[in-house]
């Protein structure tokens, strides 16, 4: 399979970057094509720009999200990793949603219905956050599932798994190291 | 009151754009003083930086995002104007969340509960979708909700209202001209 790593984090020395080293080096190599975008790193511009000279409609033809938009149209498999900050995405992964995810390519209406055009592919989402797991489910009914079910969903993907570490600023070394063996499990898997 | 209203929208005849005129032109100005932050405008960077050198804890005293931190504190009343996309805000409105409403500034920890620092301030939140209005109330519990209720919220900050106008895409213009008169009266009433 073409899997593609798509991440986001600003501290190479943090624990979602121990996360992607993780998951990165458990993946079988003979079966898979590992492709790694690091927003961060790439120092993508998560802004994203249409007027009336540059119209929103022509956005999938966007010279800046070329690149970005053939890894996502090739690959099978995506693994996403990215804290939760304020009950969502980091702004620089937001940003590649919004840039990259565009309508005509990730996206078109029937009426007015969605139709996704990445059917067929699949998805594992990781995510970190600061709240205690309780706080999470009881009062933030949709934490850390919009990109799941708001945006891969009406592309057409497939979220198979939703790995997620709550409380993380309170977690001890064992529940990280814990968590980080469950990733390796799965990613031999993949 | 000292009014802050805070924008991103891409393209100036846009809808979003008449939105902000509108409000902006019936604030009472002789009960209020108004400051504008157009984040497309201003060319806001919403990426988020720290590492171990530069630490999340530090961000409190970020040069980059001081001017905004004075205006937010100083700040009685915010007008947020965005279109959700994604089911979210814009990644240059998510970024202004995530570089601005930080820790020792936005809110603190009393041991693992947080706490508003913004208290006695109110917002109000005018959003556009292209969704329609029951696929978004069925499916999409907290659409556009994550800024009231997962930040504001947190910070102290009080939402006295939401403004949303549904399925702009399929709008009439009569409709849109309905959206604006509301705003208008509300505006007024500030």
């Amino acid at each position: 399979m073409k899997i593609l790593v798509i991440s986001a984090y600003p501290n190479r020395v943090g624990f979602n970057y121990a996360i992607k080293r993780k998951v990165l080096n458990n993946i079988n190599n003979e079966k898979n094509e590992v492709t790694e975008i690091d927003l961060y790193e790439q120092g993508f511009d998560p802004v994203l720009r249409f007027d009336e000279n540059n119209r929103r409609r022509d956005l999938v033809n966007e010279p800046y999200t070329a690149s970005y938009r053939n890894l996502v149209k090739s690959a099978d498999f995506f693994i996403f990793i990215y804290p939760i900050w304020w009950g969502g995405m980091p702004a620089i992964m937001k940003g590649f949603i919004d840039r990259v995810f565009v309508k005509g390519f990730a996206y078109k209406y029937n009426g007015i219905s969605p139709v996704g055009l990445l059917g067929g592919k699949k998805a594992w989402i990781i995510t970190t956050n600061d709240t205690p797991f309780l706080y999470a489910k009881i009062f933030y009914q949709d934490y850390g599932k919009v990109l799941k079910n708001q945006v891969l969903k009406m592309c057409g993907i497939k979220t198979i798994k939703h790995s997620q570490l709550y409380f993380v600023r309170h977690s001890t070394e064992k529940k990280r190291l814990d968590f980080l063996s469950t990733l390796s499990l799965f990613a031999k898997k993949i």
